[in-house]
């Protein structure tokens, strides 16, 4: 039976962390860190200043491993991010295995919150239908969405109506938006739509110093975004941006 | 100018409370606490004992008022909400003028997360169309639906699939179900569902003492939590639950 614990650290400021999961990251003996090339070396960063922040004394061993890399152009999408999440799977197991001894507690540092387009949890099961006997742990963190209100200063959804969050390419088929959380968008979805009584609130880098915000009615902002987010991503190689597109009343 | 601060306090466990929002607890001055009856006393006790943990040396005020109650029976459901919150603008306006010195750091404890259901900064909207300056800093805080997948150990949404929170009241209008997240449903929606694809990951009281979790198959269980739910809230007198829906792949 292997120990571990799934943090959520929060979308990048230290003290957006919850007192549980530092209780969690006090707790752990071996910390998972994956590498996902160059580009997020930042994020890597990021985690290693929150535990030298809320481990300063060390005592604890941090395993970095490279993440197996997705094929980006496969035109089955799902089928690709399945096989790209059984070779992590795979990994994991290995990982597991081998560096969880039998007095370990070991952790994985999660970005935002754990259970929102997050695939450790899947991964896990399929470590476990692999054959390893896992006891978990979960703890729930603030999620890059929650930043993006809190900056903006406005609510996730009005009196009664629903809230949706989808990644980027789902956001076309919508067919009424009233509040919308847009994630993981490289291809800049929200530029495609014409639609005049929407207001989108945008923010980069939430929680980092390089945080960015804009907000506005979609079609008067819509090509600031742009501009503001190429030149962003031009300047530090890697973007993460977040936005909510609601229908005024 | 009123400096005021919403502090997302998580969903009842004091150790789900961020570090940021303990910075914010201790800079204010005055905290309002809004009363909403005997049912809701606790409610107000768990923010009561926040407080005590956090700022154990005192030195503020609690302003705890009277929450006007809403007509729960109308037949216009947004039409009577919107008016109740006209209502409490009006109350907030004067407890905000009055409560809050030039000196002071004003604060509201919300439950969960700020953004997500919760009507405050709607009402602060109305209070400075009312004329009062505020300076306002939101702080995000664990949802009660981050929680509950914690606590169930499932994410709340699957590769590439759109997530959607709802109101009770909503649930029946959804055409189609792959993650929905159910809110404020004292109806138990969920029961007149009859699809066979559905899995329920169904939470009470998540964070407290009295949390209870039930999971399954929709039909297969279905029985089972409207029991556990009716024994707990009779016991209680009142209750909060939570629950996700997934269709199985
Ligand atoms: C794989 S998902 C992980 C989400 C994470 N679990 C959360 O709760 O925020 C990555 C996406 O989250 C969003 N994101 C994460 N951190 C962010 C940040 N600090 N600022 C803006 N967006 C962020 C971006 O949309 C990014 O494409
Ligand atoms: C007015 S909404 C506020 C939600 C809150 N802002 C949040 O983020 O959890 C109240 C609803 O939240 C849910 N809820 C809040 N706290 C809960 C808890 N501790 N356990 C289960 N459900 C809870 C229930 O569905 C309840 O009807």
């Amino acid at each position: 039976m292997k120990d571990l614990l799934l943090i959520g650290i929060g979308p990048g400021d230290p003290r957006q962390v919850t007192y549980e999961a530092v209780d969690a990251l006090r707790r752990a003996s071996v910390f998972f860190v994956l590498d996902k090339g160059t580009e997020k070396d930042e994020l890597v960063r990021l985690r290693k200043a929150i535990l030298q922040r809320y481990r300063p004394e060390g005592g604890y061993r941090l395993v970095q491993v490279a993440d197996p890399s997705r094929d980006g152009q496969a035109l089955d999408y799902v089928g690709a991010v399945q096989d790209w999440h059984r070779q992590r799977a795979a990994l994991y197991s290995r990982l597991i295995a081998h560096e969880i001894g039998a007095d370990d507690v070991g952790a994985f540092l999660l970005w935002g919150e754990p259970g929102l387009y997050d695939s450790t949890l899947r991964m896990l099961d399929w470590v476990r239908e692999g054959g390893l006997a896992l006891r978990l742990q979960v703890i729930p963190g603030i999620s890059s969405v929650q930043a993006l209100a809190a900056r903006h200063q406005v609510p996730l959804n009005r009196i009664g109506e629903p809230l949706t969050v989808l990644p980027g390419r789902r956001l076309a088929e919508q067919e009424r938006i009233d509040n919308v959380v847009v994630m993981l968008d490289g291809q800049c979805a929200f530029a495609s739509l014409d639609d005049p009584g929407l207001m989108i609130y945008w923010g980069a880098y939430l929680g980092t110093a390089d945080e960015v915000l804009i907000a506005g009615p979609l079609q008067a902002v819509k090509a600031q975004i742009l501009q503001v987010r190429e030149e962003a991503r031009g300047r530090k190689g890697w973007i993460m941006d977040t936005y909510l597109l609601r229908r005024e009343l």
